[in-house]
């Protein structure tokens, strides 16, 4: 099933896109609204191509992980080369932090290029502002206290896309000791509609080595989701969510397992998602190198991924 | 002013404090409706001994800040000793990162010890749970783009007092390099009673040097704000929110300069507020210099600070 919310006469409507068309489920503000069993009823269609869509879900708290392995150590060997590429807590624990929930905005809206601190004493626009491809992951059920790993999915309503946008200049002069803060906060968008979990095909992951605390063991598992980046039409890089070592379960029983709850409505982005080739890489400080060229003022994003859709973004000044 | 959320016949209704009793302002989940204008009316008045109080206002996104020259100082002593403690960045932005708005809870809320990885491989309770003091402002006027520090402090609708809890061991393993996660994330306190602007003494701040850039210049102000911190009944440090170098001013206008959009409910926090003396700082990593001890089950930590009360939490196994 693949829900959004759209605008109707200007109001909020719930709706299911079948094919071309999009079911009216009524008036909503919320896509989970539909799994907490409220009657939405069953409207007119409408054709998918008259929608305007909006954000598909009040975002509670917003957390970026840092998943893939291939984007971790092009990351270590780009920013601290002659180091050891992955942090010494990486293969121990699923690393993440929080990010800006109120900036979470829907496919289509347009990136303002942030300004911030390029270097001490150095305010304006960012030059090194980049994209991030991601598969995210919408809470359903709440909980309070800790999940155990083995029934943390069911706490999953669907997945979306996610691109979260980052100023590679602000980013890597603030971030020192407290991590990423306006690097990121400025926008991180989202596919329009919510895919559920039926539509997703999960297969078996790679075993992890170490061997994963108790509370994060569990049968390694993934999605075989083919994702894609396309630059102002041109497509430069292709993956796939298989390249992700620690899955949204293990995530859920790490977020939880200092007693933190879970809310309807928190989002749980993978972070980037690289693939060990040159061409499979989820960012351009990765594609480039950190040599650029970065986004330039008009430039169009758009990360596409079959069942999950698309989300679409430009850059503007 | 002085407001509150209180439970009343199971119903949420905002307060005014006036010495010993509370106004009544009528049905409400929220403090900052009565900014918004509407009318809650004037009901009859309860005792303050009588009622149960819960979160003033639900939190949209929380930021908790670095502020306090001192405190940061002691933190890169105590855990990166002969380096410089002051990051590179520190006095040329306000350093802060996003934390959980789901797990901010209102004073008098036991905190239930976290567990975590203390080492690799290593999964139990914290060791190392300690509280930290901290200043905390509540937006009342929400906005899109830049907001210019000279009008920034009209968003905010009042102050707060906070005890980011924090597990120092949790937190010393997971942080790198995107900074304090589950150390922090299971629980945030803050006082029942949100004061208004007008409650507050505003005095001039230090000198900033290097001189900040214009979009942080202001006529450097703090709070005269004397504050302790009380364990098991044993005061055990003194300060003052005067020991701030970046005022919210400050950071407001650094918060938005990236284009972040500010909600009504935003919380930001200070960071750990300490002093120059060895009594007059702001955690129990600082006043034990990290050889504890640490926070133990059943002790209660209550914080202190006339106008803004008090913010009160017990540990629970």
């Amino acid at each position: 099933m693949k829900l959004g919310v759209f605008e109707r006469d200007g109001e909020p409507h719930v709706g299911r896109i079948e094919g071309d068309v999009v079911v009216d489920l009524g008036p909503g503000t919320s896509v989970l609204d539909v799994a907490e069993g409220q009657s939405l009823g069953h409207g007119p269609e409408v054709r998918v191509a008259d929608v305007q869509w909006v954000l598909p879900f009040p975002v509670a708290d917003y957390v970026d992980f840092y998943a893939s392995r291939a984007h971790v150590e092009n990351m270590g060997r780009i920013l601290r080369p002659g180091t050891e590429p992955l942090p010494a807590a990486w293969l121990h624990l699923p690393i993440g932090y929080h990010g800006r929930a109120g900036t979470v905005v829907v496919s289509g809206t347009d990136v303002r290029r942030p300004h911030g601190q390029r270097r001490a004493g150095d305010f304006g626009p960012s030059q090194k502002l980049d994209f991030e491809l991601e598969l995210g992951f919408v809470i359903g059920k709440p909980s309070e206290g800790p999940v155990p790993v083995e029934r943390a999915f069911d706490h999953v309503f669907g997945a979306v896309l996610v691109n979260d946008w980052s100023a590679r200049d602000i980013q890597a002069f603030e971030y020192v000791p407290l991590g990423p803060f306006l690097g990121k906060s400025f926008a991180t968008s989202i596919s329009a509609h919510v895919t559920t979990p039926d539509e997703l095909t999960r297969v078996p992951g790679e075993p992890q080595d170490p061997e994963p605390l108790p509370h994060l063991r569990t049968e390694p598992f993934v999605f075989d989701l083919p994702l894609e980046v396309e630059l102002n039409g041109e497509v430069i890089s292709g993956t796939n969510a298989r390249n992700l070592y620690w899955n949204v379960a293990q995530q859920i029983a790490h977020l939880t397992s200092n007693g933190a709850a879970l809310r309807a409505g928190d989002l749980l982005a993978s972070g980037t998602i690289s693939g060990p080739g040159g061409r499979e890489r989820g960012s351009l400080i990765e594609l480039t190198w950190n040599e650029g060229p970065f986004l330039a003022d008009g430039d169009e994003v758009v990360l596409r991924g079959a069942p999950l859709g698309e989300v679409r973004g430009r850059i503007v000044p």
